[in-house]
């Protein structure tokens, strides 16, 4: 067999038992706050059936989609005009019964339809699972990537909205990671804005053009918006909308101002009003609520409250979380009238921006808090017997394998790390003791084997 | 969008809320120990590059990878007479450059050589990550399924048997599984039967002749070897194999008589008599440490120790893990010389036998501790403000989300096994009180909002 230089495919990564240690320190943060506010974990499939993947997230997303081969003699059964003609569309769904996960929001549509008549609802669940996206590559793009879902469905309370920014506020305060913005924002306001533009299908262009009014100010947004087709009444009409500033009751205010004619846009602002009042109530650990008009995440799916999460002041990183409330998600399964919410954690950004602020804990550095050097069988014998009541104490530890030269092995645990050795050689044997180096301080001691949970670590 | 009846590709699992507990639960138990013993965690792609896993497993393993299809139009570029032969052999290697994680073993080997000189060794990692295989589903084998795995590599030493072993015991021992046997053999063990059988492509016929030993008796295996091709010779000279009986201790002593001749064959012996002898001094939790020379897992892959381990006497099921040293793993990728050692845990076997054995703690049944019920925002917000001091303390609790009927809310405790239900209602909002309602025990108290954690669950 040729030997083979090792890579990965593009897109994808090897992680190192540091990285992972990281990733976990987020990934448990986040699964305790989930089970905490009584969220139950779920599992799908890494692949699905193709049928319940294509067709879901548009034409860009179809494309996307990572297919999985047919198994064995693929090329029966495949129409023969379109394997003469080479058409990979055509081709595509009879090469491949089968796809990658491309989110994880229709495999658990998909999963509350199929065992509907197994969960009791409202059903609260979290998912925590990668996904793959045949996306090109590029800084902080993968093709493989984890995603980070809380969802509760069957029920339409605003208790829901309100349980949920405080499930923000807890998992970013156990991180440490403190001064988020959860910007919210209601799908009903921005009809409510759609209405009084009077066409809907300007709304994204309204909104895009919105959005950059930190970056442009007010005459430059107007300019875009007139180059966006939006007509001057239309402008002027929510004019007020440039002056909405200062604290959520306030810019609540101006907004009941500038809706008042919109029935929607009234209902939109009186729900978010419902959300600040309990939040004001119950207050935030760290993270800060603000309402954000211009926020717009999937325009077409969310019908309620749409929250996105801004990293604290300082950190130049998109949005690092999302979501809202959806009324349709399972129909496509065909089960309706099911209303859900749900909210998710990037949990790469939120990596990055904890590297970016040095908040991982020092101790996911270390790899193991003990080594035993191995001096021959007689002493490593000994060893072992030690490291069964350190393992027992539930510390970790493990003997050097190879009776090697002290400073090879004394080398190793500095590799790695570990901040205590233990040393048990001729003398320590015959004694009934150990010496125990504190790689750290430099300093060490002598004790006895039968003080083992007494003498260490102290 | 036509309505779609859902459903999963054959050979996969949704896993329910109360599976993801039960697996979680062993998981953790595997996880902890490897952590215990200075294991460090390391994550792979779920997909590599054909290149990387073709040609490792076999023909059969070859066809049961999947293979992923090239995105965009895959045709282009394909040689258009094995187009036109619709030859699927030649054509795979055009359509597909990647394809899904068939082991951890492959991957590993790959991971290790790629960051060699990131690594420090010997290197201790474990994988716990899931893989995929083309198989025919069937009872218990799915074509998505976890595999747990822990090596060493980068050292020949002994101890590192020796601590496999233990490993082995700590994890059952956790998991309240007791009596499994670590059944252990030795490849040069099997070589020094194969001297002796004079041909060593008869190995395998021997060996699975003998391991029926206990269902068809010592006259039924030497029939069952002759019809295999084993000389009359070679059967006479290992016939000491069948009294091998009794401790591991006894049977060593008959296999140094047995294989004096075999330089080969009496170097296993005196490994597996060194891992013996660490093993008594050290002494096992709840594990059987036993010798069983017919054990040959891999035959062409280990080449000292093989480890299987059987579940406890009683229980109807296949190893539920096993593994072995190994001298080349890495130089199928251009590192040569590096001798490892690893162990896998049968994550779905050693679930289906704690089912059987009723060894899962009742509590991964509960889904949250405490339900407050929901009478209205007002007292809805006092309970939220409950809530807030119960995760605080760490405590899984929630609201119901809507103010229905206290009967509807009762029946949701119930079908979600939950143990408390809190009750804030008028009175008890102008009290400052709630009322805690022990659904198990049918009985509840009152208490003051200022002493829920003195209060709650004594």
């Amino acid at each position: 067999m040729a030997i083979q230089k090792p890579s990965i495919p593009k897109g994808t990564r090897d992680f190192s038992p540091t990285e992972v240690a990281k990733r976990n320190f987020i990934i448990n943060t986040i699964k305790n706050a989930f089970n905490t506010f009584g969220f139950q974990p779920i599992e799908t499939p890494s692949f699905e059936n193709y049928n319940t993947l294509m067709g879901k997230y548009g034409e860009e997303g179809d494309r996307l989609i990572f297919k999985i081969l047919n198994s064995g003699d693929f090329t029966q059964g495949v129409n023969q005009e379109d394997w003469e003609a080479k058409n990979p569309q055509k081709l595509t769904p009879q090469l491949s019964e089968k796809a990658l996960r491309y989110d994880l929001t229709v495999p658990f549509a998909r999963y509350v339809v199929q065992h509907q008549s197994e969960l009791t609802f409202p059903f609260k669940r979290y998912q925590i699972q990668p996904v793959w996206r045949a996306d090109r590559p590029q800084k902080g793009r993968f093709r493989e990537f984890y995603q980070c879902d809380a969802d509760v469905v069957g029920s339409t309370s605003l208790w829901q909205e309100v349980e949920f920014v405080q499930l923000y506020d807890t998992v970013f305060t156990a991180l440490n990671l403190k001064g988020v913005t959860i910007k919210m924002n209601n799908r009903k306001i921005l009809s409510g804005f759609a209405e009084m533009i009077g066409k809907s299908d300007k709304l994204t262009d309204f909104t895009v053009a919105l959005d950059k009014l930190d970056k442009i100010g007010e005459e430059g947004v107007i300019k875009e918006m007139k180059e966006r087709g939006i007509s001057e009444e239309a402008i002027a009409k929510l004019q007020p909308i440039f002056t909405l500033k200062g604290t959520v009751t306030k810019k609540l205010s101006a907004l009941k101002e500038i809706l008042k004619s919109s029935e929607t846009g009234m209902k939109g602002v009186e729900e978010l009003e419902f959300i600040a009042q309990q939040i004001a109530q119950l207050g935030l650990q760290t993270a800060i609520l603000d309402l954000d008009v211009t926020l717009a995440r999937g325009l077409n799916y969310y019908t309620g409250a749409i929250f996105e999460i801004g990293a604290p002041a300082g950190v130049q990183m998109g949005s690092i979380g999302g979501g809202g409330r959806y009324d349709d998600l399972t129909s496509i399964f065909g089960l309706k009238g099911i209303s859900g919410i749900g909210i998710s954690f990037g949990l790469d950004r939120i990596g990055l921006v904890m590297e970016e602020l040095n908040l991982f804990p020092e101790s996911l550095n270390s790899t193991v808090e003990v080594l035993c050097i191995n001096f021959g069988d007689a002493e490593a014998l000994q060893s072992m017997k030690l490291l069964k009541a350190l393992h027992q104490l539930g510390k970790t530890a493990e003997l050097y394998p190879d009776a090697a030269k002290i400073k090879k092995q004394m080398e190793y645990a500095n590799k790695r790390n570990i901040p205590y050795v233990v040393i048990i050689g001729e003398s320590e044997l015959a004694k009934g003791t150990f010496v125990l180096k504190n790689m750290l301080e430099g300093t060490q001691k002598e004790c006895s084997l039968n003080e083992v949970s007494n003498a260490l670590f102290q």
